[in-house]
């Protein structure tokens, strides 16, 4: 069997070509006569990996020197912690809740102090951001928190909350590096790899620099506390290498894409493909408020479930991996990442559009 | 170039077959037409690998019913903070410092507790286990901690502590699978993964239990609670899968060895061959007290540094990579673990005896 089109919301789909240099160099990268996964983390040749990766990616986003760049462990769900502990002085955090992921990152707030949900839209199963242009911001927040992507649900920030002057910290996983973005609007930005960038078991936090400091709430463990690891420029102790390593061949990847605008065009593209195709028609529909769409995961509904059970099922047979919406919406679910090319979201719409005549 | 024996403390060779398998799969895991790196974690395929991997790891083990194996990250290093945190209910623990790392698993106990080093091995640059058949256990001690393995130094627990009762965590990353254990002893054995069964970014713990429990200090972050992960059978979040994968194909090569009995006979008649050779040469001397010798980490100098660097540099010259001993020791380290053939080993006497007639 060839490759199937993979539309996981994560793990996801990478660039071909990059698995195929991995396999390339599996046995001996590059003349070391070893693979990157037997190679010790203080070797010349994975130095150079490592800072190549961030070198790359400071360049495809434009990240000015007072920013650091983190490659860290435990997910996203492991920063909903560390965030908090590492920022919250007065104890005091507002959170934006767009999502599971969100509610899960205030929850784990409120472990180390007062986080306030100050807007949500879950009234209508987060099919929708809120409007965040005067949030009540509490007066001695430590930060404003969001989940900039919401991959359950399909929804985006298109526009940044009004932080009135507080720092924004975005949880980026499943729209990272999808388009430009100004960094300088963050205080931190961090996401989990293995939706846009690489596999699972990295996630890259980036900090600015004033944010990464000695007075973090006392019960910090050392490997959660930003500091350690930005001392030891993410080489505190062994770090997740061969998944840097391949985060480092996707950067290169994007860079030959055309980078960040190039990229995000092809989304666009992409997306519209998809989300034109659901406009119009009479048996499939989007589940999200139009100015809140994702351009990376496109949730849609038949409003039947055996219907959209029968759609994953035959859509799998023909090569259309992974579509089963999550079970908090219901339905389909397409992750259309960076890496899906785009005959994928043809060859999807064209599988609709058969559905459709057959069965609507 | 072809492939070199790679005496890297960690990340360290890794059985070439399993490399080969993966690299052949890469593209496509039989006949998913996906990579692992790009699969679903919640998917059948991915259910398989974890599963299996866990029953192959049971297996070679022999762990009983009553110990649940987590695959978790952050290293060895996370873990020192998820020790106290799962386990200090009287916030007193006792450690016995054989070297760096059960020196910083101490250090992290203290932010939690009373963390009591009662024995030590510093007086003589860690170059031996000290006695532990009647240490001075605290009555009201939570646990008491050890490294088994102190890859730096190269000394081994041939004999686990007298516990008088209390429950024994082992951090055993660098002799994991080397030889057969019975987990009855131990309370917790965990261990990074990255020098004796796959790539850096999985720790495994073998937690019993009775320790896996709800009522952990009130700081705990949610990913650092080992309950959060045993009640998630290690999916609470995405798990570090493509690492997982290969541990998985690490305990099939063990199996296919002869299992932990076959692999420790082949790492005793390993470790013999230059132990033996260091025992007679009059350049080359080891640095541990004989009865404490790892079987995995073998430290050795020749006294004159000098030498030690010139040494270092003609094997790598030669095709031995990565034998330049840790900072804090000074001179030489070979490490032999279960990927490393007896051929390696073989390689390296021969040109420990070349130099030793030109340079003694």
């Amino acid at each position: 069997m060839g490759r199937v089109y993979n539309f996981s919301a994560g793990p996801a789909v990478l660039p071909e070509e990059v698995l195929r240099e991995a396999a390339d160099e599996m046995l001996d990268y590059r003349g070391c006569g070893m693979s990157v996964m037997e190679m010790s983390h203080r070797s010349k040749p994975f130095a150079e990996i490592i800072e190549t990766a961030e070198a790359d990616l400071r360049e495809l986003i434009g990240i000015p020197d007072n920013y650091r760049v983190l490659f860290l462990q435990g997910g996203a769900s492991q920063q909903f912690a560390a965030v908090p502990m590492n920022l919250m002085k007065n104890r005091v955090a507002d959170y934006v809740i767009t999502g599971a992921w969100a509610k899960k990152a205030w929850k784990e707030g409120k472990i180390y102090g007062d986080a306030r949900a100050i807007a949500s839209s879950e009234d209508e199963t987060f099919s929708y951001i809120p409007d965040c242009s005067d949030l009540p911001i509490s007066d001695d927040a430590d930060y404003l928190y969001i989940c900039e992507n919401n991959t359950i649900y399909g929804t985006k920030f298109h526009q940044l909350p009004n932080t009135k002057g507080k720092d924004l910290v975005s949880d980026v996983s499943s729209c990272f590096l999808s388009e430009p973005v100004d960094i300088t609007n963050y205080g931190v930005m961090y996401g989990g790899v293995q939706k846009n960038i690489g596999p699972a078991g990295v996630v890259i936090s980036i900090i600015r620099e004033d944010l990464i400091r000695d007075d973090v709430l006392d019960c910090t463990p050392t490997m959660l506390k930003w500091k350690t690891q930005a001392d030891a420029d993410s080489l505190y102790n062994t770090p997740p290498a061969y998944g840097i390593y391949i985060c480092g061949k996707v950067f290169k990847w994007l860079k030959a894409q055309g980078g960040l605008e190039a990229i995000q065009q092809h989304n666009i593209e992409k997306a519209a493909i998809l989300y034109d195709f659901l406009d119009q028609s009479s048996l499939f529909s989007g589940t999200v408020r139009k100015e809140d769409r994702s351009l990376m995961n496109v949730p849609f509904v038949t409003g039947n479930p055996d219907l959209d059970a029968k759609f994953v099922t035959e859509a799998k047979a023909a090569g259309l991996e992974s579509l089963k919406g999550h079970r908090s919406v219901g339905g389909m679910r397409a992750s259309i990442y960076n890496a899906m090319p785009k005959a994928g979201v043809e060859k999807l719409v064209e599988f609709m559009d058969t559905f459709e005549r057959v069965n609507g």
